[in-house]
Formats: structure tokens, C-alpha cells, sequence
């Protein structure tokens, strides 16, 4: 089954818009598990265990695999298997690179790590995106406007009277078609969100940014409008370090139910059947 | 030492400005290497140890060793170690994430895999880069014209009458002191090259895209004008399948005596000591 397709389902089935992303840290490990990238292992099959009938998506973010060396690999597609089948999963990496490069991060991100999708980053332009779309049934989200504070220094610079990240947004569309590219827009800047949903309306939305970051879900849903539920909500903190007494996995999934009601709230209610 | 000392040295040593590139992939191997991660790394070492004393640095794109799995992350980890002290070794990795990230990212880079440099992506801002360059010692080239034939429907927007990648060579310069970062400009595009080197005259550069993607050395040196002094040429390919004998190290050592001299004879001779 394809990544949009899984996608569907899932979000049906679990009744979630909610991505819960995956980026533990050894020294933000709950009490009683060990600090070592066998217990990082472990946490995350406690997290997934707890919440995979909460959420549409999981999305690891490469970085802190990386950080781990070998053994941080290992921990990664060990991660991505823990996911029961039907829940894809999106590689948060941030990816791009000219042609035969992004083939081989292709082949790092699907064939040997197993992921359904992947974040990509659009400075290249066209070609670091071909290779991983190239593939039936798999996704990349192509940075568009990104949740971090130094972000608008670049993405909001203007060109023709317009944002940057409103062309990029526009080209992405040129990229591929809807059930192979979407964007991330982050939910930190709702307007910006607004514009980008806008120049790519029929489009699959990946939105960090709740939660640690500050994004206002019901701010970012109104701006979003008829895309709102076409947006992967994405939360990492929120829900993998709610708690972090021994019985933490109790505590994500209290706080995935939570949020996935909250997302439902906004989202689900006000737009897709309004 | 920090980088740019030992790169310095390495430059005075060697007398050369060549960079070499190391992206094999196993079905490039040359006749009589096994195919297989372990004989991937062997071809490395016998790849660096006929160029050491010809090259400043070398650049393996993290891509190729990602595309391996768990075991491609070994042989990065023992390709860099190959390097003998005193010449040093940039990760082409292109990455690009938050700030938290980023400094996960960097501690892959530089504390798990003992890389002096990397390669990063500008397009979510300075905080993209910052976690790198506080590091002393350490090296940031930032992607501003890449090589690539996609490249320019991104970087040559117009921002205020000037291409985007102008624009980005300004606020690089911002993001750091000369001795922490520096920028990537494809060889592809002198044209492109000249304007991102008068818009940043003091940085060191990296220049890939000679070779294999069609550089042309003289008009890329005449571009830079006295940047090109500054710039690390960098062939990949170009070295390290020059033969695919049995005999390749011998093939790739002759080929970087040649590439270095032709580097020398086009930028030392009429621009460094013009």
C-alpha cells in the first residue's frame, strides 16, 4: 500500500490527525530506563506501543539516530519496524542533494531503513526531490515555511512582491503530483502556513510546531482552513517526554489521546465538514 | 588545529588546492575490489593513501555510505580515520534542521564520525548553522550555488533585483567569521560563482562540479578572480574511477597530479600571485 493511501486509512481507523514524532535524547530518557541506545530502543517501542491506535504517523527525526553513531542507526530502523503495519512512518532528515546523491539518500531512507516518507529540503530545486518520488507509493514533504525562529531571514525574503516560501510552495506543486509531494509549513506562523496552503491547495501538510515549539492549533486551523485536514499535526515532545516518571508511557499516551481530541476539535469539526 | 590551519598547511604542504571527493558506490568498484562494504572501505584507503600528499582535503558525501545501512556508517567512520593527520576532511551532508537538531546532527558529524567540516543547507536560517561553528575549530560551507541543472529555478529567484543566492552569500557572511564559514559554489556556473564571491570576497569556498558535471576550470578561476585562491576545487569521480583496473590507485594518483596541477596552473600562478 502506498504512503497516501496508509495514510487514509489510518486516519480513519485511529480517527487522528495527530503524527507523534520520535526524538529522544539519552539524557531526557524517562527514570528506570537505562541510557544507553538499547534503552532509547526500548522507550520508543514503549511509545509506539502506547499510542499507535492514537495517531495517523509516526516521524522520527534522523538527527538525534545520527547522533548515536552505528548504534543510533540501528536504533532508527529497529524504531521504524516497532511500527505496526498500516501506520507509516516519515523520516524527518531534511534531505537534499543533486541527482544521483538524493538516489543514494533514497535508497539510506526506504531500502535500508524502511520509511514511508521523508522530508526534504527544496534549495536544490527539483532534482534532490525525483529520486525519492520516483518510487511507487512513496512521499516527501518539501520544506516550504519551517517552525524555527531564524527562519523568515531566508523563506521570507521577497520576490515579485511575494514570499519566497509562496513560490516554493507553487513549485513544489511542479514537483510531482498530490499523492507524492506535500509541504511542511509550520504551525509557529499561522499566516505563513495561510499563504502556503493557499498556493498549494490540494496538498499534503506536514505541521511541526505544536507543543515545545509554541504553535497555536486553533489559530493555525482557522489560517489553514479546508487544509486543516489535510495536515499531518505533528507534536514530538508532547507526547515522548509528557512524562518522565517509570511510568511514562501511560503519560504519552494520555497525552496523544489529548492532543488527537484537540486536533479533532479544531480541525475535523470546524473544517473538513463544515 | 582548527580547520582552516590545517587546511592552510595542507594547501602550503601539498601544494595544492584539490579536494577529492570519495562517494563509491559498490557497483563502481574497480575490477578486483569485492563488492561489499569491507572491500568499499579498503578501496578508499588505497584511494587516499595514493593522494594524500597531493590533495588540501577530502570530501566524502555522506549519501553513499548512508545508502549502506549500519555498515556504511562504519566505513565512513573508518574512511575519515584513513585520513592522515593534518589533512582534513569535510562531510558533504547538506543538512539543514532547527537549532536542537542541528546540534544533534553536528555532534554526528564531528564527535561520532570526526569529521572538520560539513556541508550545510541555508534555507531555514542561521540557526541551521550555528550549532556547527560554535564549535571551535570547526567548519561550515554553506550551500549558495550549487552545480546542479535544477538549481537555478530556487536560487536564481529575484530578490530585489539580485538573484536569492546573492542574497544568501550576504547573510552566510553574517552567520560567522571567515575562519568558521564559508560557501559551496558549483563550478558549473561561473557566472553564478563570480556574484556569490563578490557578494562574500574574504570566504573560502567550495567549488565541486568540475569533471564528471562539466566545470570548466579556467573560466571558473577567471570568475572568482582572487576568491578562486581561496576556493577548494573539488573533483570526485574525476580521481576516483579515473581507473577501475586492478591498477586504480595508481590511475587515481596520476589523475590528481594532473587535476592539481591544472588547478595550480590556472589560479595560483594568474590570480594568487597576480
Amino acid at each position: 500500500m502506498g504512503f497516501i493511501a496508509a495514510l487514509e486509512a489510518s486516519i480513519q481507523r485511529n480517527n487522528s490527525l495527530l503524527c507523534v514524532g520520535l526524538d529522544p535524547t539519552l539524557d531526557t530518557l524517562p527514570a528506570g530506563v537505562e541510557r544507553s541506545p538499547a534503552g532509547l530502543l526500548r522507550f520508543n517501542q514503549s511509545i509506539i506501543a502506547a499510542t499507535a491506535d492514537l495517531v495517523c504517523a509516526y516521524k522520527p527525526n534522523v538527527a538525534f539516530y545520527e547522533a548515536l553513531g552505528e548504534e543510533g542507526w540501528h536504533v532508527l530502523r529497529e524504531t521504524v519496524r516497532a511500527v505496526p503495519e498500516g501506520v507509516p512512518v516519515i523520516a524527518d532528515a531534511k534531505r537534499g542533494d543533486v541527482e544521483s546523491t538524493a538516489a543514494a539518500y533514497a535508497e539510506a531512507i526506504f531500502d535500508r531503513l524502511g520509511f514511508d516518507a521523508c522530508t526534504l529540503s527544496p534549495y536544490l530545486g527539483r532534482e534532490a526531490v525525483t529520486p525519492f518520488i520516483d518510487r511507487p507509493g512513496r512521499f516527501a514533504f518539501v520544506l516550504c515555511r519551517t517552525s524555527n525562529p531564524s527562519a523568515p531571514g531566508v523563506q521570507d525574503l521577497l520576490v515579485e512582491g511575494e514570499p519566497l516560501y509562496v513560490h516554493i510552495a507553487r513549485q513544489i506543486c511542479q514537483w510531482g503530483p498530490p499523492e507524492s509531494v506535500g509541504l511542511v509549513v509550520g504551525a509557529t506562523d499561522p499566516e505563513g502556513a495561510r499563504q502556503a496552503a493557499a498556493a498549494a491547495p490540494d496538498r499534503w501538510l506536514l505541521a511541526p510546531g505544536l507543543g515545545a515549539q509554541g504553535g497555536d492549533l486553533a489559530a493555525m486551523a482557522a489560517a489553514l482552513g479546508p487544509s486543516a485536514a489535510r495536515a499531518l499535526w505533528n507534536v514530538s515532545r508532547g507526547v515522548s517526554r509528557a512524562d518522565r516518571s517509570p511510568a511514562y508511557a501511560e503519560g504519552a499516551r494520555a497525552a496523544a489521546l489529548a492532543l488527537r481530541d484537540a486536533v479533532n476539535a479544531v480541525v475535523i469539526r470546524d473544517t473538513r465538514y463544515a
